[in-house]
C-alpha cells in the first residue's frame, strides 16, 4: 500500500493558498473559524467540480452503451447498511484518554518501550508525524535523563497502538497528557454519521448518511434490470455526496469527511473473465484520467495483496497519483464478486438473479467497481495543472487545465475599452460564445495583465480584439495558455476549434 | 397561500406509475419495503434531473456576468444555524399521543366541538383530509347517537390543533385511539436532521444537515467578494442537496426529507429599488420555466400577504404551479432585507459590508432570493409533459419535454437490422451524435413500436436510416415526437437543427 510521506502540509501549501486566493476552494465556515473536515467549492471550484463531474458521466454514461446513470438518496433505510456489513463493521481502532477526553485512532498512535541497559524504565508516545521517529527519540532521552538510568539507550522502535499487547495499556502516555495511565483499550468507532428520521427519537429512527454512494446502486439494480432492457454485462454508475466520520481528516480535500463519489458497479457472469474484465477497467480508468489531463509519469498502480483484502474480494488494484505530500490512491478499481447483490438478496428476500439471454442461465451478477473521489480527483488535476514560468523574462504562474475541465473556455479581451465598434465587436462574439461555453469578459487593464489573469486561473484560450479586427479582415488574436503563442482567426474557425477541443 | 387539495394521492397515480414504469424515480430503499421520504432517480430520471440542473446553471451562472457559482458543503458549522435562526425557530408544532406513542403535525390535525342544543357534548377530531369535513360530521352524529342527546346538532366548524385553548386540549380525541385525554399541548420539533461530527459524542459535537442551501451562500459570501471582481448588484448562486425531517413527507416528490435545492441570493445596495428588483426576478422566473417547458397556463403567482412574512421579510412571491393535487408553490422569489447577512456579521464578528464604486459607500447589502426545489421542478415538468393522444386510430402517452431537459435528445433507429450498410450508416451517425448528446440506438422490433417507446421516455426526434438513406442521397427521416410528422434531412442539417434546439 502507497503510505502517508508525512502529515505535514507543507507541500501542500502554494497549492492550498492558491486556491484561496482565485476563489477554487474556501474552509467550510471560515467566518466561524473553520469546521474540520469540510470544505466549500467557490465560483472557480464549483466550475471545476462540475466540469469532472460532466466529463466522467458523459464518458462513462452517455459515450458507452452499456451504462445506465442512477441518483439515489443519501439517507436511506438503515437495513441496506445492515445488509452491506457497515453498521456491524464499519470502523477504525480509536482509543480514548480518560484524563484529556481526547480520543485518537489507534493506528496513529504511536509507542516504544525506553531501555536502558537491558532494562524497560518506561514508555514513550507520539502521533503519527513525518518525524515522528525523532520526537520518540528525544522523549526517551529526557525519560532516561529523568530517570537517572546508566547505561546505554536501545534504539526506539516504534509500533502503532493496534499492536500493543494489553499489559502495556497503562504504561504507554498519553499524548495529550505525557502521562501513562489514562489511555483505553482499543474500540471501535463507527464512521457513519448516524441521524434520527421522523418524529420518534428512539432506535427505530436511527438512520445513517452514505459513506458510499455504490449501495445506492446495488439497492436499485433490482429496479434498473426490471424497467431498463439491460443485459450482462452492463454497469450503473452514479455520482453523489458520501460522509464518512474520519477521526482525523487531512491533507486539504483528500480526506476530507463530506466528499463526492463517482461510482461503478459492472455487472458480470459469475464464469466471465473477471481478471480480463479488472484489466480493462484499469486500463480504461487510466486512459481516462490521462484525457482529462493527468500525466502519465504520475501516475501508478498499487495492487492490494491478497492477505490484505477483504473476504469477499477478489483483487483490488488502486491507481495511485502522485500528491504533494505523497502517492496516494486515487481510483480504486476492486472486484467485489457478488458479495453486495447476495448480502441484499438474503436481508430483503428479494431475488438479484437476472436472465442472460446470451447464456440462457440465471445468476447473481458478480461486479468489478471503478470508485473514484471527485474531491482527490479535483485535487490531482490541481496539482498536476500547477505550474510557474518565466514569460519574457517575467515569472508567471499558471493552471494548465485540459480545456474540458478548465472553469473558463476563452477570455474575450477588446483590446482598449473605449472605443465603441471594437468592444461591440467584441462584446458580440462574447454572447455568442457565451451561448454554449463558460466564457470570461475582461476589458480594464493591460493586455498582458489580462493574460495573466486568465493564466492564473486556468483558461486555455484568449481572443483579442483589436484595431485589425474592426478595420481589416474580422479576425482576432487567439493567443494560448501554455506556449503564449499568438495566431490570428476568424469567427467559424474559433467555433470550430472549440467544438473539436471540448467535446 | 395557495392550499392542500388533498392528501388523497389518486390524481398523482398515473405519473407514479409510469415514473416507476420506465425508470424515472423509485421510492427509496424498494426492495426493504421503502423509507418514507425518501426517492431514488432511476436511469431517465437522473438524466432529466441532470438536464434540469444544468439548463439552470447554464441560464443562471455561465450566460449571466453578475452571477457566480458557489457549492458549499452540507454539514457546516452548527453556529450557522443558530446565527441564521434556525436552531432557535426553524420548527413545526407537533402533539403527542402519551397513549399510542403517535407524533402529528398539529396544524394538520383538526378538531371540533360537538354543540347539540347549545350544549358542547365533546369533541370530534381528524387528521387534514380532502373530505375531514365530512368525516368530523359523521363522527359527530356518532357522538351525538352514542351520548343520546336530543335536539339539534349545530354546524362542525373544524379548527387546527393550533387554534385550540389549552383547557381543550384534554377533551380532543387522539386520531390513533379515538379517546380523548392522551393528546399533549403543541410543542415546537426541529425539522433540522441532527448528527454528531468528530469522536466525541456529547453536545459539543453536535451538527445539522442544511435545511436549506442558502446559508452557504451567505456563509461564503465574504470569500466572493474577496476573491472574486463582483460588483453590486450581483448573485450567488448554488444547487445541492438540503434535509427536512418532516412530520408528514407526501405528494410524491413534492415534499420529501431529502430534496435539492436551486438557490440565488442577489446582493443590492440598501437604497435599491427592492420592489423592482423583485418584479424583475419573478419575470425572469416565469420565463425560464416556460423556456423550458411549463405552459404559461399552469404557472400563477401568489403573493404572501405582509402579515404572514417572517419579521425580516419586505415581501414573498410565490410562483405557483397546477399540481395534480393542486396549485402548490413552485420557486419562492423572497426579498429577506438585509436579515442574514447582519446575523452573521454579529455572530461572526466578521464584517460583511462591501465598498460599492458606483456610490463610493460602504454598506451591508440586502439580498432578494429565488429558491427553487429541483425535485419540484421535476414534478412539474412531469405533469405538464404527460400526455396522451391518438395516432391513426391508436392510442399513445408521451411525455412532451422540452428538447433541453428531454434525457435523450435523438434515437437512431435503422430500419432493418440485417443490412449491414444500413446499419453501418446508422452507426456511424450515432457514434457523431454520441459525441454531444445522450442518444439511444434502437435496432429491434417494428419501427412503429420503436416510435412509440421514444415517445412514452419523451425523446423528441427519431432518425430512421432506410435503404433510400443508403442507396440514394444520404438523407433519413426525422420523426418529431409531438406532431409525428417526418421529413428528409442530411447530417449537416440535423446536426444544424440539435445545435439551434439544445442551447
Amino acid at each position: 500500500m502507497a503510505k502517508d510521506k508525512a502529515s505535514s502540509s507543507n507541500p501542500m501549501d502554494p497549492i492550498v493558498a492558491l486556491c484561496k486566493r482565485r476563489g477554487f476552494i474556501f474552509q467550510s465556515s471560515e467566518i466561524y473559524g473553520g469546521y474540520n473536515g469540510f470544505f466549500d467549492f467557490g465560483p472557480l471550484g464549483a466550475e471545476l467540480k462540475k466540469n469532472l463531474k460532466d466529463a466522467w458521466w458523459k464518458d462513462m454514461v452517455h459515450r458507452r452503451d452499456d451504462i445506465e446513470g442512477l441518483d439515489s438518496s443519501i439517507i436511506m433505510s438503515p437495513k441496506i447498511w445492515v445488509a452491506s456489513g457497515h453498521v456491524g463493521g464499519f470502523s477504525d481502532p480509536m482509543v480514548d484518554c480518560k484524563a484529556s477526553k481526547m480520543r485518537y485512532r489507534a493506528d496513529q498512535l504511536f509507542f516504544a518501550p525506553v531501555v536502558v541497559a537491558g532494562e524497560t524504565i518506561g514508555y514513550v508516545s507520539t502521533l503519527e508525524d513525518a518525524d515522528m521517529q525523532a520526537q520518540a527519540e528525544q522523549k526517551a532521552d529526557k525519560l532516561k535523563r529523568k530517570a537517572g538510568a546508566q547505561g546505554e539507550l536501545e534504539p526506539i522502535v516504534l509500533k502503532d497502538y493496534t499492536e500493543a499487547d494489553p499489559s502495556e495499556y497503562p504504561l504507554i502516555p498519553s499524548p495529550a497528557t505525557g502521562e501513562p495511565g489514562s489511555l483505553t483499550a482499543p474500540r471501535d468507532f463507527n464512521l457513519m454519521f448516524e441521524t434520527k428520521v421522523g418524529a420518534l427519537s428512539d432506535n427505530s429512527a436511527t438512520a445513517y448518511l452514505r459513506p458510499e454512494t455504490a449501495q445506492g446502486i446495488f439497492a436499485n439494480y433490482k429496479n434498473v434490470v426490471d424497467t431498463g432492457r439491460v443485459k450482462i454485462p452492463f454497469g450503473i454508475a452514479q455520482i453523489g455526496k458520501a460522509f464518512r466520520n474520519e477521526i482525523t481528516p487531512r491533507n486539504f480535500i483528500f480526506r476530507s469527511r463530506e466528499f463526492e463519489q463517482m461510482e461503478i458497479e459492472y455487472f458480470i457472469a459469475p464464469d466471465a473473465d473477471w481478471q480480463g474484465c479488472h484489466r480493462e477497467w484499469i486500463d480504461r480508468c487510466l486512459e481516462w484520467l490521462v484525457s482529462i489531463g493527468l500525466p502519465t509519469e504520475m501516475l501508478g498502480e498499487d495492487v492490494h495483496p491478497q492477505e490484505k483484502l477483504s473476504h469477499y474480494s477478489r483483487g483490488t488494484t488502486d491507481i495511485t497519483f502522485q500528491f504533494p505530500f505523497g502517492e496516494q490512491e486515487l481510483w480504486g478499481i476492486a472486484c467485489r464478486g457478488n458479495f453486495d447483490l447476495t448480502q441484499h438478496q438474503e436481508h430483503s428476500g428479494k431475488s438479484m438473479e437476472i436472465f442472460d439471454e446470451a447464456s440462457k442461465s440465471k445468476f447473481v451478477p458478480h461486479v468489478v467497481e471503478p470508485s473514484l473521489g471527485v474531491d482527490r480527483l479535483l485535487l490531482a488535476i490541481l496539482t498536476a495543472a500547477y505550474a510557474e514560468d518565466e514569460i519574457g523574462g517575467e515569472k508567471r504562474s499558471l493552471l494548465k487545465f485540459h480545456p474540458r475541465v478548465a472553469p473558463y473556455k476563452v477570455a474575450v479581451l477588446p483590446l482598449v475599452k473605449n472605443k465603441p465598434e471594437l468592444v461591440e465587436f467584441a462584446q458580440a462574439l462574447y454572447k455568442k460564445l457565451q451561448r454554449k461555453y463558460n466564457v470570461f469578459w475582461d476589458q480594464s487593464g493591460a493586455i498582458g495583465r489580462r493574460y495573466r489573469r486568465q493564466d492564473e486561473i486556468g483558461t486555455p484560450w484568449c481572443v483579442t480584439i483589436d484595431f485589425d479586427t474592426i478595420e481589416k479582415d474580422g479576425k482576432f488574436t487567439l493567443r494560448d495558455r501554455d506556449t503564449t503563442e499568438q495566431t490570428r482567426i476568424d469567427e467559424a474557425e474559433l467555433f470550430a476549434m472549440l467544438d473539436t477541443q471540448l467535446h
